[in-house]
């Protein structure tokens, strides 16, 4: 479906969920099918961490180290498991907190959502095709031969080059960047200033001469469901394509070289770097400001410690840390060791004396 | 205050400071309280390194690294503290160069700077509120219900999502992103491409399925002075608020994880990234490239030095380095040991060779 | 030369270049001065990996690695070197397959290119000059007293701050940010998201008090052919210039901190990091999320493996390794004993016992 003509939205680019000021905690207990423990009248409005709740809110135990802090917050209840002591707090309590946080956020968030329309000031190719449905904001560039798929929200400031396609329900943050033929499936989303398709880093040292440029010719790939951090960056290949494989999520300031190659439902915390033509198996967890050496490959379901350094080729269901990153049991036993260091230095000379 | 109407400004965004074209250095030995040696008459019109300095320049010796160019440098003249050798050179002498050295760099600022209005083709929502004297510059975009403090200077490109709050005399730079509700205080200054308010990075690993998106109906909070480098993220948390106190610095390239709360005056050097929900205390000094895990608490006045790696709670007023993060004084003796480590195994296998 | 009035483009801001549909393999061979090994009537469409090829595509063996992947591979036909066995593909035989294999990504880069013209929706100041036969797309900004050289391509959103200046020829991407007054020489290419001239992370710790900002009265220079990658950043110097000389290449999310110096063709991989007034040489390698300390020199032609940690001053011509950085040999040495580090404190343990 082509741009709607005419279609300019007033300046108001979005309007707030009309959520429900608040409810008790007693239609919450309902709503999330937990056990009711204390006053069930109490009114709930909004979600806090312990330390931060006031009157209204609930708050939650994300990490049995803040124990200490439930009975001194000012919460006004809190979602606990089995066995967990509610001292002498409200109590909503659930098989599975974290599950019925997360229930919980989605109710209370408030968050103020784009509606439907093309802003008047978007800059949208007469050849580019916009679905039903989509948000696309002020100054937002569609290029030509573009195609956005239905439902999808282009805010401001996104920039979309010439021939890149997206699917449905996608969503793009301002500052977001797709250079030119970057496919994108449906429900992709980009934080603000992520970058998907910029030039591979590819070029032929030549002496006393400038370094060669290898045009990149090839295209980025990004499954269903792929979300990707603020200014991260994805990499186009020189031949072929850059491809995440769906669900993969990927966090801030990341780097995904050209020819890489990520398995479906890994996850890549923040300022972790792949270089070129590399392969993540499925399920890979990746901690953050790893780095990952061209042309290996790392097996299905593997975890990278954070700040590790993957120098060769890693199997699949086993965790790593260090650099050169070795099985995780290893580089405790050297850590260790390493802290012994000292007292071993002292024994060897002890003993070097007694020989004397 | 509400938005001007009809308050576009011409295509000149910006004059250049009315400084003057230079002053002698006598003059400037007055400004400074500096005792002169050397030729007051000799004019001065710009600042530049001992290496770079010309005609006219006034230089300064940053490191004493750098003494051997002072004789060298084509400076005119050059700031000295008490008892440093100024060879030839005609000198400005002071207690603290330091201080006269940021002091001339404020005299010799000529860089243009943005006037007050907004200009036509930014896009500010008719229920946001835009203080006096704030100038916002060709293509920002303010969102519903956003609201900017007096004296603010939004350059072009910026984006301000529905909701969010500025004080006064803030700066933001091209590109720099602020997400929905996000709130700063007076003073805050964004260098471009910096993003506030990103979602954190917050999944619930699912096995074969695409990992769950956690809301995040959080928000950030960047109190007085506080400054991002550029292209630095800093996440909205899931539920309250990522803070950053007054007067925190925060250099190019860094993440501030979802949750996190940075104590007052802490600097935060390049490409250094905090896990979730972890907390420094006031005035820590952090070296580039650092990574401090999740839900971990590092003391006031602690310093980490650069590229360590933080994996449990430090004290504060201390200062530590290495993967794990230990004292610094211990980790040089690591380090010194790691060196002796070729003649520890030469050494052993003598023993272990003698007692056969 | 002056902004052209009233010039206006439609709103297909690129086309697709003239490139032909596709080649016989056997023009193809004369084209690259190849020798061809097969059927030369096959049609060459595009060019991809092994395992990505299909009908109609080149191929090549970028890796010996990949070399079990060649007979299983849908490719038409692959470029090899002397010797490499081409079993039953088709072939073409060159001497440097490297070289072959960038001529023919040169040959079917279809990618579209921006046609040259003034955007009407683009922000260029009245006393910018804009150069002959260059691209300012939409929503592109350009400053007061900013000049640009012929030819040049300004992508959409990219912001040129007051009295910048650019040689001839460069290509900025969508989102890219030059701040005040900073110099690009001919050919500069800076991708999506980078910014050249933030303001250098100077302040004095103030105890108490928020850490005082030290004007960045600098510049940048970037020399001719300078690239920097995506979100990568550039800080202005307090005085003089942080500068990158010709032919200096650099991958994303690197920063490259105030007052630094890159000689010639050096090549930086992606998240190094900087700090102040450090000097690399020219031709120095540098490999990804490297440290490099403030006020250091490195020589020419030295190598820095990734992640390496740089506290010192480094001769040039060596390759280096480890945090501290050492002579690569060394760090090899290194992390062979620590692999044997059980093994030694057995041995050790062993002989205390007998000496008992």
């Amino acid at each position: 479906m082509s741009q709607p003509s005419g279609s300019s939205i007033s300046l108001s680019i979005s309007v707030h969920c009309a959520k429900p000021a608040g409810m008790r905690l007693s239609e919450l207990a309902e709503e999330l099918g937990a056990r009711l423990e204390g006053d069930g009248e109490v009114e709930i409005s909004s979600v806090a961490p312990l330390e931060e709740a006031g009157e209204g809110d609930l708050s939650f135990l994300a990490n049995p180290k803040y124990k200490p802090l439930l009975e001194s917050s000012r919460a006004a209840a809190v979602i606990l498991g089995p066995g967990q002591d509610a001292g002498s707090k409200n109590c909503l309590r659930v098989d599975n907190p974290y599950a019925a946080f997360v229930r919980v956020l989605t109710i209370f968030d408030r968050r103020p959502q784009p509606v439907s329309g093309v802003d008047e000031r978007a800059a949208v190719d007469d050849s580019a095709e916009i679905g039903e449905g989509c948000h696309i904001g002020p100054y937002a560039v569609v290029g030509a031969g573009a195609r956005i798929g239905a439902g999808s929200v282009i805010h401001p400031h996104v920039v979309i080059y010439p021939g890149a396609v997206l699917g449905r329900r996608c969503v793009l943050h301002a500052g977001a960047v797709l250079r030119e033929l970057v496919e994108l499936g449906d429900g992709v989303v980009l934080q603000p200033g992520a970058v998907v398709g910029g030039d591979g880093f590819g070029f032929l040292p030549m002496g006393d001469r400038a370094p060669l440029p290898i045009p990149q010719i090839g295209t980025v790939s990004l499954g269903d469901g792929v979300e990707l951090g603020a200014n991260s960056t994805v990499d186009r290949a020189a031949a072929g394509a850059t491809r995440l494989e769906p669900g993969v999520k990927i966090d801030n300031l990341v780097m995904i070289a050209h020819g890489c190659r990520i398995g479906s439902n890994s996850m890549i915390a923040a300022q972790t770097g792949l270089a070129g033509s590399t392969r993540l198996g499925a399920r890979v967890m990746v901690g953050g400001q790893v780095g990952i050496g061209g042309h290996l490959r790392v097996g299905d379901d593997a975890q990278l410690a954070a700040q590790c350094g993957v120098m060769g080729d890693l199997e699949g269901g086993k965790a790593y840390s260090g650099t050169p990153a070795v099985d995780i049991g290893v580089w405790r036993r050297y850590a260790v060791l390493l802290a012994k260091l000292p007292d071993l230095f002292k024994m060897v000379r002890r003993l070097a004396k007694a020989r004397d």
